[in-house]
């Protein structure tokens, strides 16, 4: 069984070996195979959009994806929110010494597979090996650029526009939790991980009074709304009746005490839209597999205490603070 | 003392704060500061240049420089070698829990000044937390691109071309090398870790028929020269003699049996010229301080083995092969 040894990150023939033999294999393109200390790409004609990230989710390996599937998707997504198509990522891993080659041609194919499906390529990478014990498995960054074809939405809510989540809440968080070391719950969770260009550019179709796109991953919906709200002189009304969440998400949630609305996303999107525009998104997206679930599960309100706010099945509103403290670690 | 703790990379309050007080505050640029999914800017007319790169370099501070320098320098080297302009970088950090707030600002300061010395604006970031034990204080991923203003070297190499390093061999590696752990050496050895923008604009500038430029990191010059010469049907022949090499580093060398032509450089290129502009490229770089020690050391020859020889002190002549195996992990 082939393991990775430091040697494969050493710059030298092990390390070419490795480019050549596996990422250049799937990563398959002309301008990540010159390989140069950095890529040429054609002049792109319009706003660009980038976005960087690093993942060093836990399991690596979980119901609905891979490490690879999430950094491929969560990168496209960052630049599909913010009204662009995405055209361009970079990869660099960083692995620990001993990872088996055999899940990391698994991760591998699962980033060029997600990749070629959201027409993106893979055009630079790194990899780095490091000592046992000084990472985890290992460790993935992924930096997308895209261009603004459309447009991009601007951020200026107004009292009435209506929210918009695109489908079920708290799925990618809840089954990362179950499948921790500590807690091998059996179950039918699992993670929503995938890629929302399509969604984003139906979106963009519909309406042209988008006002902003979002992924809640980190820190759930509610983190979102607060980020979303706090520089404004605005407030939300989020109906708990209305939100999309899953039977069995919501009882794991249940049983560790922990509310679906803080628990992370990775391929679902909130977006906030004008009062007119409102049904024919929900309606256009609706008619996509990835957000069949889309519901308009509250409004933005001309209260001036920036704040969002929650009206609970019984009747009463409680504010939804952003999240404090580290609700799960390594969710991504 | 403060020190990081999950919840700085959980995406909610604590994460936000740490976002606005640190990488705002040193990184202030309006792209960043947006605060978006992804940042926007403007479309750039020309060829564009990306690459990436992650940082895993232990010690993390070291003589010269510190994870943050380089992590900015390497990536606009990788950028300027491509004849590039660097314009803007992204910023990845993986960072351990408990690690101590003092040097992180330290290294945010560092990759801070670097940028600005180079008019590089780093204008997306991400932060992740990591239990402890599962990274080595912090990894650093930047990704950049910037803009072809003149032209890329197009790599086509002709018999006669002159080889030009831009200074003296291996301080980087053996610096990080004699800071090691096993290893305190007190020594003058001091990491020549440096942004090359300057010196390629120079190159560029002095000639239109620079063949290729390279940084010869991991894996040191003779490395780089294998993978220049690879897929030529030609050769070069270097000279022991011309070697530009520092007598500490000639003597830390010695001590551990390593040869500095694979030792690392993080402030040095390679640059292949053509024979009739090989002198006026050297006097141009001659006159920047990061190259005043320049030297032509070799030439390409019509031998068409596709190889990288030696001509010793002695006389003899024998074969520079590819780096093999780890010589220094974690330099970079």
């Amino acid at each position: 069984m082939e393991l990775v040894t430091l040697a494969h990150g050493s710059g030298g023939t092990e390390s070419a070996k490795l480019i050549k033999d596996l990422f250049f294999s799937y990563f398959n393109n002309d301008i990540l195979c010159t390989q140069s200390d950095a890529s040429l790409i054609n002049p792109i004609p319009g706003v660009l959009a980038v976005t960087t990230d690093s993942f060093v989710v836990t399991p690596l390996f979980f119901p609905g994806g891979d490490i690879g599937k999430l950094a491929v998707c969560g990168t496209i997504n960052d630049l599909s929110v913010s009204g662009a198509t995405p055209l361009y990522l970079t990869a660099g891993f960083i692995i620990e010494e001993g990872f088996n080659m055999c899940p990391l041609e698994k991760i591998v194919y699962s980033m060029a597979k997600v990749s070629k499906l959201a027409n993106v390529k893979i055009i630079a990478g790194d990899t780095k090996v490091v000592e046992k014990g000084k990472c985890d498995g290992m460790y993935i960054n992924t930096t997308g650029f895209g261009v603004v074809e459309k447009y991009a939405p601007n951020h200026k809510l107004t009292a009435g526009d209506q929210i918009i989540v695109s489908g079920s809440l708290g799925d990618h968080g809840a089954c990362i939790m179950s499948k921790r070391d500590m807690l091998t719950f059996e179950s039918r969770l699992t993670s929503d991980c995938a890629p929302l260009h399509e969604v984003t550019e139906v979106i963009l179709n519909a309406s042209s009074n988008v006002r902003v796109m979002r992924d809640p991953t980190r820190g759930g919906l509610a983190t979102t709304l607060n980020e979303l709200i706090e520089n404004t002189d605005k407030s939300m009304l989020i109906y708990e009746d209305r939100l999309p969440i899953k039977e069995e998400v919501r009882s794991f949630c249940d049983l560790l005490g922990l509310d679906p609305l803080y628990v992370a996303n990775e391929g679902k999107l909130v977006c906030i839209v004008s009062q007119e525009d409102s049904l024919k998104v929900l309606k256009a997206i609706q008619n996509h597999p990835l957000s069949k679930d889309a519901a308009i599960i509250g409004e933005v309100t001309d209260n001036r205490s920036n704040k969002v706010y929650l009206k609970t099945y019984l009747g009463a509103t409680k504010r939804l603070p952003m999240a404090t403290g580290e609700l799960l670690p390594r969710i991504c």
